[in-house]
């Protein structure tokens, strides 16, 4: 299968784009790019000296979305460097691609792969649903040829974790996000309903730092940032909030439960970046969502692990 | 099995009762009342009239809760009278009952059929939780012996129906409802989720129009001010909230689609009377609720009309 991986570059898009090169029958044919961990142009600087420690530079980067719909600009805030660093990769410091961004703007890849690819393509978002919106606007026809579209996004069953009612991919561009639930493209969204069941630790980053590649030593230190720094430096680990939709756009036997739906999002106060059931289509027939609401976590960690450690080890 | 349906005696609290007396195999034991739709006198007083209607004068009718948690009042709105009149039942008058209200109290009427019946014990809420919560406040052992609670109650993945988040029973005492739903005790709980994916128009309360019964009369009265002002007058219709609460517990397989899951209430504006997935509790293996997704709306239909069309003709 044929993989696009939507990325702002933060440090589970790192873990997520190591995840995914490591799967053995998936070609990465591109990574689009989009601000919300970062900017944009720090998206694109990630990605590329990430492909290049991971020895993989022969990967496209393409550059999407520079701000949410509705603005003209983007900044990331106090908040966000906490979690993901100042650079989104936790501040380690890549040594820098000889590589560049292509020329061709994202959604112009995304649509021309749509078209060449068709049924054989997916595609996983792991940040704002800019990129994914302004593609389905340009041209449906072609992302309705898309075989699969699964999107880190939301939180249906739960509270959000930028509000009490907003995940932050949604959050970072509502009406995107508005604009693609209520498109009648289907796609999986998994949300942090899921993301929040799997859990790691420091006793599994321990993995990783036994390697001796710069690579793994790289990841170790951007994910100790990550999970040290999001739960207030006392208790040390979270969610593999990206990773996980890429498990599921490659491997949907380790969601065991999912929920067709027709969703849309919130725009206004209080609840602005809400995820939850439309009303207008609360009876159709048709489900153009389908939900996460539970996975196999033991086997999806089993899978990362094993992926992970190898694509580290191997980037000699 | 022994059924106890809580009802606040509104109409389709009405329609409950009457599709719950006229199971073949349940022996509905009691009816525990509640203020909701209306104050808890007019609950006690619309139920004994239409058992004494529905020729079943022999089901004993107890005094529950007056007020919510938290509070020492409770009166009845405007916008509740539009919707189930301002005595609960459409502003039909029934024949008044020659029975009266039992000395015991509700809970403790629920509690000794816990103790008696067990597993055999079915207890059907259609109000607020506030019954409920002080039965397992009263006495949680006891509670953990009943066979099935199901509960009208919430929204986890649509919008509310008295603000973007609450759900009416739920609004009415978000206090006993956080203490129910955070409780260890299992429950099923039957939601907007569900409720609204049941739909009934005016052709289908046609069908009891042409029952000769002073029962069908009433019923199809009640039912026909319900549907047309529930929907503003123009568009006729609505669900079936409290009856598939009954369904539900009855015949488990209608759901077709349920969600094991741990549950809050948010007792805070603005999202005050939100069901939503309990943050601390949500990788306890062992989870206390299970939310209906979705449900076979035809079949349950099917049944809802079979049964209640046969006890409102019996109805002599």
């Amino acid at each position: 299968m044929k993989l696009i991986l939507d990325l702002d570059t933060g440090i589970d898009d790192a873990l997520a784009l190591t995840y995914a090169l490591g799967q053995p029958d998936v070609d990465l044919i591109g990574v689009t790019t989009t601000f919300g961990n970062v900017t944009i142009d720090q998206a694109i600087k990630n990605t590329l000296n990430l492909l290049s420690l991971l020895k993989r530079e022969e990967v496209p980067v393409f550059k999407g979305s520079s701000f949410p719909w509705g603005t003209s600009d983007y900044h990331t805030t106090e908040d966000l460097h906490r979690v993901h660093g100042v650079n989104g990769i936790g501040n380690v410091e890549l040594p820098e691609s000889s590589k560049e961004v292509q020329q061709q703007a994202a959604i112009d890849f995304i649509l021309q792969s749509a078209e060449v690819f068709g049924e054989e393509l997916i595609i996983v978002t792991a940040g704002p649903l800019t990129n994914l919106a302004e593609a389905i606007k340009k041209n449906p026809t072609a992302m309705k040829k898309v075989g699969k579209i699964v999107m880190m996004a939301g939180a249906l069953t739960i509270p959000g974790n930028l509000s009490l009612f907003a995940e932050a991919n949604v959050l970072n561009d509502p009406l995107a996000a508005k604009f693609v639930l209520e498109s009648n493209i289907s796609f999986t969204m998994i949300g942090l309903d899921v993301t929040l069941q799997t859990m790691i630790d420091y006793q599994d980053i321990k993995q990783w730092q036994a390697i001796p590649t710069k690579a793994a030593k790289a990841i170790t230190e951007m994910t100790t940032y990550y999970y040290t720094n999001e739960y207030s430096g006392e208790e040390f680990g979270g969610a593999l909030h990206d990773p996980l939709a890429v498990a599921a756009a490659i491997q949907p036997a380790l969601l065991t439960q999912v929920l067709p739906i027709n969703l849309t999002v919130e725009t206004e106060e209080p609840s602005i970046g809400r995820t939850i059931g439309d009303m207008n289509r609360l009876n159709n027939s048709v489900k153009n969502a389908v939900v996460g609401l539970a996975i196999d976590s033991n086997a999806f960690l089993d899978d990362f692990f094993t992926i992970t450690n190898r694509i580290l080890m191997n980037a000699k």
